[in-house]
């Protein structure tokens, strides 16, 4: 093999994998690529992401192309894993958008994957001219065929959370609103632990945890006895329960 | 900015950061590049580490590599985060040994960071045209200038290693020999966390790990007193001190 022939000049890009949770379900922001042309349409979902500019980091190129694609500012994103198959780009509905929308011939794709977890009560529906931003449950992201291989991208992104979440439980108030309740909590962990927890072992657990505080408070406009609300006061703590 | 002209054709390259333990220190695999000719002499040390070929993922690109330049076989690397800072290969030095070595005019480079721990046992010492291969201590890192950001690579290598520690300590008996001390073992935590952990403490802290237990050996050939050896017997389980 030719030393010279084999070395590529690959395209980098940066995906997102957003999570956020709306008080009963865990949710992934897609963007869906509509377009349309005499010829045929592409109409399916995809993580937002894109190909990162010559003069910036892969940091700052996640920033950029999640504000672009969704509209979101000021979210904490952290790098999790690249993505680097040879094939992964060789679809060719994947090839024909990628040419469309960077009028660039790309062959091989090496992807950055991002992960960010956010309140869902930011409001997210962002379109523009080629794109709609929206949240889809994770329960149904396996019957979605996404483009490229963000199927895969976003099951290792929920992977990589749940361990952290096994480690680092506080890690859970990131996706919460300022207060939740007791049974909002236990949702968001059992869907990400894929657990069933006790009612009252799960409480008894959490309230171990450093900076989680029961309010004087209780839900309101609720149809049903209204819950007591916590709310988490200490972030990016090394506070866990005990086991 | 047109949109055209900013993206750009990056290489990519994967590197390798190896720890070893010795039983006193941790050390790093670093190999040195040699490159003479009449004008100058380049000869620094860098991480193991390549530019990918077109039609290998990731994963394999790493092994081959570190394969290739340390001689190393079988080794489980993990990716642990990618490198894409646009002036990572800026230095005329790294410039000028990346075109002597691929005989390619290499603008931006994004390096891909993997690393794996191992038992120092294995003999390396591995000596090509370009390369030597050896240990050196971490402790001493900070004052060698490596090539590229390698040195910052090597550090947050070690620190996601040592957060790996904190919650799976099994992780700590990939890098010991079969049999060790229980002196060993608490080096080699101490050196990574940076602690210094009281001997008493430790060895009970030790003792709740699952699977590691204590033999009816003591180690042999030292001139003091023979300390009792252990061994752990339970890989890559979920086991971890009670805290």
């Amino acid at each position: 093999m030719n030393k010279e022939q084999s070395v590529l000049y690959p395209y980098v890009s940066v995906d997102c994998v957003v999570f956020g949770f709306d008080g009963e379900k865990l949710k992934i922001l897609l963007i869906e690529r509509n377009i349309n042309n005499s010829s045929d349409k592409l109409s399916d979902k995809k993580l937002p992401g894109s190909i990162i500019y010559e003069d910036e980091d892969l940091d700052s190129a996640a920033t950029r192309i999640l504000n672009e694609l969704t509209g979101l500012k000021n979210i904490y994103l952290s790098q999790f894993h690249s993505f680097g198959h040879p094939e992964r780009a060789n679809n060719p509905r994947d090839k024909q958008w990628l040419e469309r929308t960077t009028k660039l011939k790309i062959g091989r794709l090496i992807t950055v994957g991002y992960v960010a977890l956010i309140k869902i009560n930011r409001k997210i529906i962002f379109e523009s001219e080629n794109t709609t931003a929206r949240w889809y449950d994770i329960a149904s992201l396996p019957s979605i065929q996404l483009a490229f291989d963000h199927n895969q991208i976003a099951m290792e992104a929920l992977k990589y959370i749940r361990n952290k979440v096994q480690y680092e439980t506080y890690t859970l108030f990131e996706l919460l609103p300022h207060k939740f309740t007791m049974t909002q909590l236990r949702n968001l962990y059992d869907i990400i632990l894929e657990t069933k927890s006790d009612v009252r072992n799960f409480q008894k657990k959490m309230l171990q945890i450093e900076g989680l505080e029961q309010l004087d408070e209780v839900q309101k406009d609720v149809p049903y006895r209204a819950p007591r609300l916590y709310r988490y006061y200490k972030k990016r703590s090394k506070s866990t329960p005990k086991k």
